[in-house]
This record gives C-alpha cells, sequence and structure tokens, in this order.
C-alpha cells in the first residue's frame, strides 16, 4: 500500500517530463562520456543539459558484531584518502550482484554466502547517471584477498557507532558507505 | 577517541598516495568539466584519471512528524521521475548553508530557524569531485514557495517508514535522498 503510493508518485507525470530532442556526445573518456542534451520543456519552450554517461557500480555492506567492513585508499579526485565500503566498476552488462562478490572477495578476501540489495544511490541525479547497487552479505567466511593490479588498499572493521559519528563530523562522505552505515545504525539489514 | 582513530586512519599514507604529475582540462561545460590527470602511484608507475569537477551542491532534510520533505520532479540523466529532498547546485565559493536555505524556500516554501550539518555525500569519489553537503532542517515555518524559471516541482511529505520500504525496493535512489531517509530511520537527526 505503501509502496503503492510511492510508486504512482514515481510515474510519468506529462507536467513534469522534459523531453530529449537531441544529444549529442561531447567527449569520450575510458571509464565515462559527456553527452550534451536539447530537451524541450513541459511548456514546449527549450533547454540543454550536460549529462555524464558511466556504467555505474556494486558495493557490498559487511557487517559483524557490531563493525563493518572498510577499505582504506586514496581518491586523487577528492585529494585525499578514504574509508569506503568494498566496491567497484561495473563491465558494461555485468549483473551487479557478480561485480558485488567478486569485488568483496578481491579487496578484503571475504566470500559472502549470500548477497540482498540493499538499495542503489544515485549521486548526482542533476547531471550524472552514475548508480552504485548496495548489497548486504550474509554468511561470510574468509577467503585470500587478491586486489587488481596498481589497486592499493587496506582493509580494516570499524564499529558502526563510531562510523555514524564520523560522518557527522564531515569526515565519511562516500554516498555508498554513508548509506550502509546508517542502513546498519537504523537496524533494517 | 572514536573519532581520533578514525581521524588517523584518513591521514595521507605515502604507501597509497597517488601523486598527480600532470593535468589537462578536456572538455569545459556549464556545470561541470573534466580532466584528465596523469598519477604517480606509490610504486612509482604511471597511470591516468578521468575526473569530473563540480562545484558540489547542497540539500535540507525536513522531517515533521514521522514524515520527511521530498520534491517530485523528472531527471533526465536517469529517464524518470524521482522524489527527492530539496537541493541546489552551489554557486563558486558559495556557503553551503546559504545555498541550502535558500533552496528550501525557493523549492517547498519551507523557512528553517536553524540547520544543522548532517554530513556530507560524494556520490563518485572514483572519478567525480562532486559533493552534496545534507543539512537538518529546525523551527520550520511555512512560507510561499518561488522555483527557479523552468523549475518544475511538486512538494510532498511521505512517511519515512514507508520510504525506507521504497529505498530497500530500488525506488529511491538519489544518494541525499536515501541518506536523510536513513538518518531519520536511525533516530540519529
Amino acid at each position: 500500500m505503501a509502496l503503492d503510493n510511492i510508486q504512482k508518485l514515481l510515474e510519468p507525470d506529462e507536467r513534469l517530463i522534459e523531453k530529449v530532442v537531441s544529444c549529442d556526445r561531447e567527449w569520450q573518456g575510458k571509464i565515462f562520456a559527456v553527452e550534451h542534451l536539447k530537451v524541450e520543456l513541459p511548456d514546449k519552450s527549450h533547454d540543454m543539459r550536460e549529462i555524464v554517461r558511466h556504467h555505474g557500480g556494486a558495493g557490498v555492506c559487511a557487517v559483524r558484531e557490531g563493525k563493518i567492513c572498510l577499505v582504506r585508499q586514496y581518491r586523487v579526485a577528492l585529494g585525499r584518502m578514504t574509508l569506503e565500503i568494498p566496491a567497484g566498476k561495473l563491465d558494461p552488462n555485468e549483473d551487479p550482484a557478480t561485480c558485488a562478490a567478486r569485488e568483496l572477495t578481491e579487496e578484503t578476501g571475504l566470500v559472502a554466502g549470500r548477497l540482498e540489495l540493499l538499495g542503489n544511490t544515485a549521486g548526482a541525479p542533476g547531471f550524472n547517471d552514475e548508480k552504485t547497487r548496495i548489497f548486504v552479505a550474509y554468511d561470510l567466511s574468509q577467503g585470500e584477498a587478491c586486489p587488481d593490479e596498481g589497486e592499493l588498499v587496506d582493509v580494516v572493521w570499524l564499529p558502526v557507532s563510531d562510523m555514524v559519528e564520523a560522518i557527522r563530523a564531515g569526515l565519511i562522505e562516500d554516498a555508498k558507505t554513508v548509506v550502509s552505515v546508517l542502513a546498519a545504525a537504523a537496524g533494517i539489514i
């Protein structure tokens, strides 16, 4: 009933929809592309939209005895070290759960007996189609880590309650990690 | 003590840091730019990184009697309708709290007596520096909405518990909104 209501609110609404009139690829990289869209607004006027196109990613929220599994790494885009749940980029058309399981094992050596969708995050829907699927890992067992060449990560387990404090202090910003920590704090996973 | 430990883990670590050797602007749009970075890895080998540069944004989490304030809009990047907390882009060097207060009032007519940082989200730190600062609104009063020209939004208040269900079902994906809903569900705001 609650979901029906939300689903109805998410149905296409002619009063709000922007129609794509034309789409030009402005830039093509290895990881993402940039498109320039001309759109028609509901009042028939025109505007333009700049959009980043990316295949998206998948991450894994692994919690054990009140602690969450994180990888410590350097992010040159942010110019700083981060603590993030294990995650990786999707190959085109790759199944997100397969990607999530692979990245978990590569980065941490953990093997999940079962993965269940926690939810998705679209980081910047105003200009970026990138989406990360977040899975909760159950029935964990420890295997051997095997990071990609050039991928340098450290694995740490930190108390969910400490991570909540760090989010409030602005120290933890990665969206998929913030979502995982808060979901654990809310007791919904 | 807990924060000290996390702060220590976030200090620059020579074993993990990538040094920027060169940086070329590949594409410049109105909303974001694309840079091509050559980086030196800790083992002295080189690699390249494609990075989106964006000024970031600010959003507002307004909760009243167990319901969260959302704007219903169309996102051409995702090709669908979304429900998101009120938010907007930062002007260069703009104070995030000023931006958050302005967007809240423009989109919903709500005026916040006080804003407090909930946390930040970086949606895709692997290739995008975009960050959204999320504020919790307190002492709300209702004024008049005044959306930007061409900005078409509907305001709805939905139960936090229904939104949690919708996140689990993959219906709500916007990162700042997922974070706000889970923070409310966790009782930390």
